[in-house]
């Protein structure tokens, strides 16, 4: 059930020894999260779950489990009175919003890894679990194994969070450690990553920073509770690093990573996603291959830095289960960042530090940027440094030719306070 | 209250709502954590509690708040029926646990994060919870603000934990990445860490190693669910590392950090504290200054990272504060993994990979080794390396002019298992 302030009456309550004494689940899905799932369950003695129904799509395949417990008619699982949580860990978003719903609707629990759906309909999804008074947790869908999501409902509660930032995916950072540390070639990186199963097979959504720019959506509402649609979010993506960018960085002891982030300032919400250069010394730096980091940073706690595994069949069915656990003593994401922070506004309306390159016949001029620092041409492309508008960077990045990274240690700066700035000089 | 598998009706409320609409607190001691607590607590507004009474020993002492919110007479407390949670925030042990006893035997749930007074009594603070029906957090007392114990009880609960490591000290941390990218004299960078506020005023505790082995043992009991005194655990300080050990730190590019352990194999648990050269790719090596880490390794979600500040006013106050909000839903912690792993023995019957150095005229011998890998002398100094029993180990710790490295990536080999093999061979 979800606690919320318009709602005293309802609570948590957080034993599970006395209710629930053996949760039936109705899976969606059996492909790499739902099969780790149920080799999770089966391996621990921890959580009394079992697997009652799993609905798939594809018939005539073989299947490494019995052929009773699979079902192509969903409503064998969302009319079964004998099922208390739905697990939906299916690819298609729209399909899986419906599942969610006809599964609260019914009275049951859901868990969910389905950033897409999630980041796409998390305003109605928190609406949905107040309405039928039903919980849905969604802890895998967040940087796989780690337990972010909890860590920002429960530890971080009581502390004033200013920014969560880091590496929210794991494909594209597979890529960027082979391309730096065994100088792979990009394409060839990003093969071994689709054959090792890290990679979406539409790998857009990861090279270009839509599945971080999801994961980031469902964090903010959780560290700052606000509801922000994917749409708002600007993406910049890893697809047009250049040899030269590559270079640039290793001569400076750099390495690129893809950072998702949100932070807020004077009553506002930033948060984008884009590629950054990362300076050695930086604990994100040393988060290799398919690992993901989440920084928090908090008033008294400081920096908190959280590194686990960011997808794949056990970490990501480890923290599904570990979702499962938590509602067997009705546990429910309480979003009371909502609550405390009320009043904060997501905005675009910032100027970001940025390395900008292009190719000459590009009429990307000095004027362009807020703050121009420094520029330079090299092997026929053009580099500019400096702050830029975060909405001219996105429009950038839809140009072919034009590639963005962000400055190691970047400033961002308000662009609000910027204008002051500038009528006060 | 703590739930048990033998006290099943028992149970913790989990909605923060309803109940004790202001916990009243009682704190004991008005230093370094107990000012930062007070400013955390007046600078959030997600946490409903006062600060009833303060309970300080120096009289005469100059006070940022009103004279009537102190007492010298801890009764003034302990048998305030006014005041449900007791903090305990002072340095003596002894007294600590004192006061931890008569807080639980006057009704009252206790904050704590004094980790050799935990280290020493834990076992009977569990007992002591179940007997009292009270609460005992300290989430403080284990790396500051990073929330492992919570994580630990809450979200591995599903999770079959093989190891714990990390870099449990921040003071020891200070003085080595001083040393090593500022290249500083050893006492220099010890006084520095002392003049920040960051090592204890008898620094042996963390220079030798006592202090991370204390939150080791709180980490064990969580971890694993078993209970061991300090006295079982083998601590090696870093206070014999010398200038050859970080010139071959440098040359081989790794740096060296005081690592605290523990880990299952086969129906035992191993856990000990020992300075380690540590390979510049490790995530650990990024983690500078009195910057601490935890990293936990399950079965499922593989390896989790989790960096933070270890120590300090602020970090360790709002790590305080954060178990303050917890007891306000009547959180208390379960102890699953003493239900789910019953059976596993503590032991130090283990081979650990080391680098051994000593002065020409002590009689280490390659027959001391159970597996001799490689040894030479230079500028006066004989250096082993091999296999050697952890309890020789703290033998030759103890020994003037011999110092101990573990290597990187060290192999440890339980005893028995070895036995095994050589009765094999």
């Amino acid at each position: 059930m979800v606690t919320d302030n318009l709602n005293e009456t309802s609570y948590n309550n957080h034993d599970h020894h006395t209710r629930h004494p053996r949760l039936r689940l109705g899976v969606f899905g059996f492909g790499c999260v739902g099969q780790g799932l149920y080799h999770v369950l089966h391996e621990t003695q921890g959580v009394k779950a079992e697997i009652k129904k799993i609905c798939v799509k594809t018939k005539n395949k073989q299947r490494p489990l019995a052929e009773d417990l699979f079902t192509f008619n969903k409503e064998e699982i969302l009319n079964n009175p004998d099922i208390d949580v739905v697990v939906e860990l299916i690819d298609d978003a729209a399909a899986a919003f419906e599942i969610v719903k006809a599964a609260l609707q019914n009275g049951k629990s859901v868990v969910t890894a389905n950033k897409k759906m999630l980041a796409e309909h998390l305003e109605e999804i928190y609406q949905l679990q107040k309405k039928y008074n039903k919980a849905v947790l969604y802890e895998g869908a967040v940087c796989g194994s780690i337990p972010i999501l909890r860590n920002l409902e429960e530890y971080y509660d009581n502390d004033l969070l200013n920014s969560i930032e880091g590496i929210f995916n794991g494909s594209t950072n597979f890529i960027l450690t082979k391309v730096f540390e065994e100088k792979k070639n990009y394409l060839d990186a990003l093969k071994q990553a689709q054959d090792l199963g890290f990679a979406e097979s539409d790998p857009s959504l990861d090279v270009k920073g839509f599945d971080p720019k999801y994961k980031l959506v469902i964090a903010m509402a959780h560290t700052f509770g606000v509801f922000v649609t994917p749409e708002e979010v600007i993406n910049i993506g890893i697809d047009k690093i250049s040899d030269l960018d590559l270079k640039f960085a290793r001569e400076n002891n750099y390495t690129i990573k893809l950072i998702a982030r949100a932070f807020k300032e004077g009553g506002k919400v930033f948060g984008f996603v884009a590629p950054q250069f990362i300076e050695a010394t930086n604990p994100l730096a040393s988060v290799r291959n398919e690992f993901n980091a989440v920084q928090v940073q908090g008033a008294f706690a400081e920096k908190q830095l959280f590194i686990g595994k960011g997808a794949g069949s056990y970490p990501t069915g480890s923290a599904v289960l570990s979702d499962i656990s938590a509602l067997s003593y009705d546990y429910a994401y309480e979003y009371k960042k909502r609550h405390q922070l009320s009043g904060l506004v997501y905005s675009n309306d910032l100027l970001v530090e940025a390395f900008v390159s292009f190719d000459a016949d590009h009429a990307i001029k000095i004027q362009d940027f807020e703050q121009f620092e420094s520029g330079y041409s090299a092997l026929g492309k053009q580099y500019m440094a400096g702050l830029v508008k975060l909405e001219k960077l996105k429009e950038w990045s839809q140009t072919p030719g034009v590639g963005i990274i962000l400055a190691p240690n970047a400033k961002f700066v308000s662009a609000s306070k910027q204008t002051e700035k500038l009528q006060l000089a």
